[in-house]
């Protein structure tokens, strides 16, 4: 690492080019192995996570990592009551295929986290968030993207279960009633990799133009 | 780039050391140079972050790049307004330290985006968000927290101006009234790079300890 201030690092153009590889074989795994990770991997991954920013430096997130087998299997029985109540809002075709799709890997990931957002942290004494209090969760999400790359980094794939009812979680694993879920994250390695989305390749939906999402003012 | 699934790319030792130094120089840039950036610079770092996850494949993020100099000055009366009044919160050394801290960049950085998260879009279908709708929101900052990341691979800074009033944001940019402002963002290169966060060097507020946000249920 370079010095404290001054010039920082300058990534190479084999840094870049390895970088946007990163970025696109980023997937969100829903299929894992159920092998356990290697020693300190998961501490790794999140101290690199832990580096994300966060509104008046107030690292709001609160992670819970779940290792009981009889909180894992309520929070997946919360996953496939919200599961069906989701499908049974699509009608027809699209019906049979959200049917089909596998939205979680909450039976085999080998790490479950619960990430959390306290609402009122004291660190950073309310700095950047009187007017939109909303950046505090904001934050914790940024930690999460941090993670996700970080993970794929040594090979292991996340995936954010967000089909799930918040309430139900937090008294699932009774933390702080004020604090608000911001995801469930299973993570693992990967069955298989892919460089296209599970939800393209099953015809849900693909990525479309990034022209379409630019504005000018 | 290696093949489209099967085995995605190994990322080196090498690799993985920069990319931690990377998030550990990502800092939250309130002091820009005012040249602008390279032709393509710009739509190349966007193209990387638009490869963020989305919930459904949604894409919810919309990125308005503010160019005109009126509604730029607008947008720096509201920071100023709203720091003015977050301020007016503090007493003692607390305030006479937040009224010293450089909080935003708006009057010199070349390239101002704001980000909106549409609340309802139709790609997706819907998918992954019925039960917690916030995963769009959640979404467009994933988009942000990866332009961060890339963005300062090539060199440039970004700051995220989160003290300012989201509704007259939208009314100065002219924006759909039910798009939901993310954060206004500050791009450019930076005069002085650092390892530490400026909220930690002018004493406001230092990194803690992550053992304290981990939690095992």
């Amino acid at each position: 690492m370079a010095g404290q201030h001054g010039h920082g690092p300058d990534f190479s153009p084999a840094f870049r080019a390895a970088f946007a590889d990163l970025l696109h074989w980023r997937r969100d795994v829903r299929r894992f192995r159920k092998d356990s990770l290697p020693d300190g991997l998961l501490d790794e991954v999140l101290a690199l996570a832990d580096l994300a920013p966060s509104v008046g430096n107030s690292q709001p997130w609160r992670i819970v990592r779940v290792d009981s087998p009889a909180r894992r299997d309520a929070v997946t029985r919360l996953f496939e009551q919200e599961n069906n109540r989701a499908l049974a809002a699509y009608e027809g075709e699209k019906a049979e295929l959200y049917a089909r799709l596998k939205l979680a890997g909450l039976r085999e990931a080998p790490v479950q986290l619960a990430v959390f957002c306290d609402p009122d942290p004291e660190q950073g004494h309310g700095l950047g968030r009187a007017t939109m209090p909303q950046t505090l969760a904001f934050s914790a999400v940024g930690m999460v993207q941090c993670l996700w790359l970080a993970a794929r980094m040594h090979g292991v794939g996340l995936g954010w279960v967000s089909i799930i009812d918040p309430q139900a979680v937090k008294t699932t694993l009774d933390v702080p009633s004020g604090w608000e879920l911001i995801g469930y994250l299973c993570l693992g390695f990967p069955e298989e990799e892919h460089l296209v989305p599970e939800l393209e390749r099953e015809g849900w939906q693909a990525r479309t133009p990034l022209e379409g999402r630019i504005f000018i003012r």
